[in-house]
């Protein structure tokens, strides 16, 4: 399943793209009220994700029911007429991030000593999150190395502390596409990263979260970013140095994983830090994450 | 005016402890739907600071109206019959905080190497936050490093970005005590702070916010962490390297501030891992951080 948040004719609602036409999106709010004649579905992604399993049995049945229904057009819309948003427009805590998860970024970054022992966190606030096809700001008068790193992000669906590897996936809603823009002076000047990592809009994702049921293999999944059409990143989920269920054991030790949680899984080579000369982010620059059965996520810088 | 958030008879609420009678306190939420027939109060502090000046207007009206009204008692509790909770329970983003932000703790932690050049910010995430007599939760199974460090922290009450040093002061609501709890081995291994610094009930807050006309000398302010009433802190909010101003310009350069925000801003030399051997908390030990003009937080491990 497809999730996505999305503005059709001013107003802002949490969709599904059926797996019968991958050219409309269902609004789910709109839908369940009609097919139960209740309003039972809340209104934004977040807060369908802590329903927990409940909530995918309840898209089940509204897109069968969809799918047989006759006058759906109501709440039925063409993707090309919907403005995506961030499918969690506005996290309720900071985003988690995985620092230099990739073998081949860490050494780009410095040198094999870059490499990391531990997993290394740090986050990013939730005022830095944009959609697929918001402009990221430049920045020009606090930056002059802004960056793209392309992501993998995991949605934890379900409240854990203590979780072991193995069960780890049971803590997971689903995938969707990160760009962790970072201002690497920032980045650099103030040690931790935090402040590098969060100015407005440097965060894009979506454009949509995939449930987990339709990737079985998310630690195998080609990544790419382009930058105006150039290939910069290209790499699989596969070369992470810590996995994902590794990631959420480790975070959830001490500290309480929620539902709606996000964690950017690291970025592979190919950063602009990483040429030689560095090659940063310039107004007019497009951006593209491509991920493997997930979509793409496109930006613009201005 | 000095603020908290309580539980009386099983009901959580909003509180202000009047200047003619500080024994007590009032609910607002209650009072102010007495005296104006409607409710016009919400019900939790974060949503109060985002009322602005008007909050601060309304709480002067109750005040002055409860003082002179003879059949108060249904909404004014003794403090003692109070169990108070963090002023803000549940932040809607990770605390920022200032690391090494004294000369002298910068050291006891390494050397003057140590002493930054730049405001080092990190986060800890909202799960942490814990009120005043809670119990501080040994994580015995994942630390053996487990500090404290007392801090008067910063409660930002309205929206802002590019704030101007010169400015910043119109931007803060209030004050609180905030102890960062700290898993020192955590935060060494994981390089990165966020790890060692987000343990689940790791930021005792409070027990009241200070509205900042109360004190006018935030950076004046003698602070002292006792550990089972001996002294290990003591300082004065006049030691920071980079003052209250300067931490709020230097964050929102790129990063909008939002009411409600939490900014900790370092603490003074004296904990648990600067002694020679370290002297880490263990189980039974209460934390007192006391601050001027705000008062005491105390704090058990279990």
């Amino acid at each position: 399943m497809r999730f996505l948040t999305g503005v059709y004719e001013n107003s802002t609602f949490v969709g599904v793209v059926p797996p019968f036409n991958t050219n409309v999106c269902i609004n789910l709010n709109e839908a369940d009220e009609k097919m139960n004649g209740q309003l039972t579905m809340p209104n934004d992604l977040h807060s369908c994700i802590q329903l927990g399993e409940q909530f995918i049995e309840k898209v089940k049945e509204i897109q069968n029911w969809v799918q047989i229904s006759v006058e759906n057009n109501k709440y039925v819309y063409p993707l090309s007429e919907v403005r995506i948003l961030a499918p969690i427009t506005r996290p309720t805590k900071n985003i988690l991030c995985v620092g230099k998860n990739y073998r081949e970024h860490a050494i780009e970054m410095g040198s094999v000593e870059d490499i990391p022992k531990h997993i290394m966190m740090f986050t990013k606030a939730p005022t830095t999150v944009i959609g697929h096809l918001d402009f990221i700001d430049r920045h020009s008068n606090v930056t002059e190395q802004l960056d793209y790193e392309g992501e993998l992000a995991v949605i934890i669906g379900k409240k854990g502390k203590e979780i072991k590897e193995e069960e780890a996936y049971d803590y997971v809603f689903g995938y969707t596409i990160l760009n962790d823009i970072t201002a690497r002076d920032l980045q650099s000047k103030h040690k931790q990263f935090f402040l590098g990592k969060s100015l407005d809009t440097s965060c894009p994702m979506g454009p949509v979260i995939v449930a987990k049921e339709a990737i079985p293999n998310p630690e195998q999944l080609s990544i790419e970013t382009r930058v105006n059409g150039e290939v910069r990143q290209k790499s699989n989920t596969d070369q992470m140095i810590f996995t994902i269920p590794n990631i959420i054991a480790t975070i959830s030790k001490g500290m309480t994983l929620e539902p709606g949680d996000i964690i950017a899984t690291g970025t592979p080579a190919g950063v602009g830090k990483g040429f030689k000369p560095p090659r940063f982010l310039q107004t007019g620059d497009v951006i593209e994450v491509k991920i493997e059965q997930i979509g793409s996520l496109v930006n613009e810088v201005k």
